[in-house]
């Protein structure tokens, strides 16, 4: 089974948002794990991402791929980090220096979301890159 | 007042979407008067775009923005259009040709999103935008 960490500053508190998320969750049960981890602040973040193994940071001046690509992008990622990934998300200031510095940044929009619009965007993507490598037909 | 209207293909049956949508629209009531409006296929699309002024076609392929960006061209569309925009999201396959063709093409990201995403993260960006235009803390 693929594990997959989201991990972002501030907790979700809208309702809506753990609707979307669930929903998405729920599609990807028996392919993919996803863990949401929250943290309350930038030095524990930091912490908690020096942990982790393979580690890919958001960043609206990250790496841009169209959805192709970066399903393309997981693929690898997953091969190479032994099918254990951790995407972080910043909080309203960005994300840390040390983090930009010391892994991948990429990034889903040139825009400023929030990291609670972020973390339902790249969930989405993240459903919609698994029924690309597999070749299934996208559930709207 | 300044008057949006968000065209798309498909109605949202998403209740999280709703909500979404919703608490973007309370905050930006006295601002800006946002219209979603759906139609069932590309002809009624195009027809129906032919009968608007200033249109601006969303599209992966489109020109890019960050959100600071995104505010002035947000405000200086306003001022040439006389306070009068609509925004046009193509169905799963995308703009029919006629639009692309004939009004500007903006991205709000190189991914694909669905139409409800794409409608959610273009009105959390009208928020975001006059925000900026105004000067007024984001409320998150």
């Amino acid at each position: 089974m693929i594990k997959v960490k989201i991990v972002s500053v501030g907790k979700t508190k809208e309702p809506w948002l753990e609707q979307a998320i669930g929903e998405y969750l729920k599609r990807l049960t028996g392919q993919i794990e996803i863990a949401l981890m929250w943290v309350k602040n930038d030095d524990q973040l930091v912490q908690l991402v020096e942990k982790e193994g393979a580690v890919i940071c958001l960043d609206p001046q990250g790496k841009e791929f169209d959805s192709l690509l970066f399903s393309r992008f997981l693929e690898k990622s997953i091969e190479a980090s032994g099918a254990r990934l951790t995407f972080v998300i910043g909080g309203a200031e960005g994300l840390p220096q040390a983090l930009k510095e010391n892994h991948p940044l990429i990034s889903l929009s040139r825009l400023t979301f929030t990291h609670q619009l972020t973390r339902l965007v790249l969930i989405e993507q993240l459903y919609r890159a698994f029924t690309l490598i597999q070749g299934i037909p996208y559930h709207k």
